[in-house]
């Protein structure tokens, strides 16, 4: 853990870097939170802007990069991680020097290693690796929301360089949004989210993909919707974790699949006492850990 | 399709024959709706007759199946798949020649077999397969509440000697619940039952249990609940249905697998771009599918 200072959530120029679903609600979360800071955006897209500056989650917006970030305290990269070593190139010529960096990029070992061949050792210092996990089937700048945030968790992956002042300043904007931050290493974070998310959104995928081969769908209802919900989440962040985090989702696979062998057997065999073994097990497992998430957030309110 | 006949919804005794989660929401829901039914509910235990008494789905209950169908217009087996053929068994000694049958089995062929096993040609004519697509995480009797079926899709699997009259009154049961009825084959209910609720439970089932061999559960959020919502289902409703719908849930698993091994090889390969298309049509086939539901609901209101 490293240590904490007192932070300062009064900075006065934000820029955010993609002021799409995540970037956006950002925003406007700190608004709603009564944040006085001036939120400008950056994009590739003029119609991002536009809709970004109609919703209200940027005060301004360029194209233009280099201006954006003229006196900006907190620069936070919230594009699609395909573009984060591009964008961490050209944003390390114009960094003035007291800069703090943060990003919601869904990996976080890429990200730190993108960080770290772009900017200079002392630039470094000031880039939090952050990873606020929220989301929702609506994608883009219209789909922000101010209060996407609140009440989730936000993994922050600290290095050994990780300046502390930077440190905190980034936490106090999680903590503003009323996340719940997690700090752990960028190693940690990606194998565990290969495990509770990256895995999970490919069973849902392949269970999506069996009903479009094998149809059915007359009889889906609300048991379908949700144990596919995440296979309607975005295809650019969720194409870009299966590389970015191969290996890490490449062993929760192999966990899945050996779990997998070992039921079809059973139900080859009809083997229902010893499958209906497995499912209590892992009924426990799941509700145990259902009546800690409510506990937890009694706790919060 | 069989013709349909004006139906009588005003029966005077149903039985129900399990008064749990299911039967005694379907109680409960009689009730609400206004039907001036006698409900009697048996069971093999007396704590659940208490349960039901309790909460209000029947009103009277007993342990002998016998004594409970005496003078009964309607009886309705809400027990576990195990225990139809031997429920069904006793029944057939005890029908007094009008009695309407039907289930709310989560399998239609087995139950479908079991009855024709157990009953008179003639009393086969007024056996009528149903599955209300309905649930939730909590179980019993208890658990019951007069809504739960409003809205969801319930699956009546009439056989080619199915009496016209007996199909009409079960038909008028669900309709009164706020019912979307839709009519197949009890081959067909299996098999598409397969795709759209077994497959998924298990893909969900299998995420739940990679998680518990790796853990990771502190950034575990709304979407790991999502996408395993289902692992929490009743373990007893889904050993049997993993045993009773065995070769359409193996033939749904051969396609996940399948899909399964395409996408890892892609994965493997790094390939992003052919992932990112295979996610896009994913996204497009699930969100088509929200799409068409969410105008069925509206034009339902």
């Amino acid at each position: 853990m490293t240590k904490q200072t007192t932070s300062n959530t009064s900075f006065s120029k934000l820029v955010i870097v993609g002021p799409g679903l995540l970037g956006g609600s950002i925003g406007l979360g700190l608004k709603a939170a009564g944040c006085q800071t001036q939120v400008v955006g950056v994009s590739q897209r003029q119609s991002t802007i536009d809709a970004a500056l109609a919703i209200g989650s940027i005060d301004q917006g360029t194209l233009n990069l280099a201006e954006a970030v003229v006196g900006a305290d907190i620069i936070l990269l919230a594009m699609p991680l395909g573009e984060f070593a591009s964008v961490l190139g050209k944003l390390a010529e114009h960094l003035e020097g007291k800069e703090v960096i943060t990003d919601v990029g869904s990996t976080k070992v890429q990200v730190v290693t993108d960080a770290r061949a772009a900017l200079t050792a002392d630039q470094m210092t000031r880039f939090v690796g952050s990873h606020p996990m929220a989301g929702r089937e609506k994608q883009g700048a219209t789909a922000a929301v101010a209060d996407l945030l609140a009440g989730k968790p936000c993994i922050m992956t600290p290095e050994a360089d990780t300046d502390a002042q930077a440190l905190a300043t980034v936490r106090a904007i999680w903590t503003q949004l009323g996340m719940n931050v997690i700090q752990m290493t960028a190693q940690e974070h990606d194998q565990d989210s290969a495990v509770i998310s990256h895995l999970p959104h490919l069973a849902c995928v392949m269970a999506a993909r069996t009903a479009m081969v094998l149809d059915g769908m007359d009889m889906a209802s609300t048991g379908f919707r949700d144990a596919t919900r995440l296979a309607s989440s975005n295809p650019t962040i969720r194409a870009d974790i299966l590389k970015y985090n191969r290996d890490a989702i490449l062993r929760a696979m192999d966990t899945f699949e050996a779990q997998w062998a070992a039921m079809r057997k059973k139900i080859e065999a009809g083997n229902r006492d010893s499958l209906y073994d497995d499912l209590v097990q892992t009924k426990a497992f799941r509700d145990a850990w259902m009546t800690k998430q409510s506990q937890k957030e009694n706790k919060e309110k």
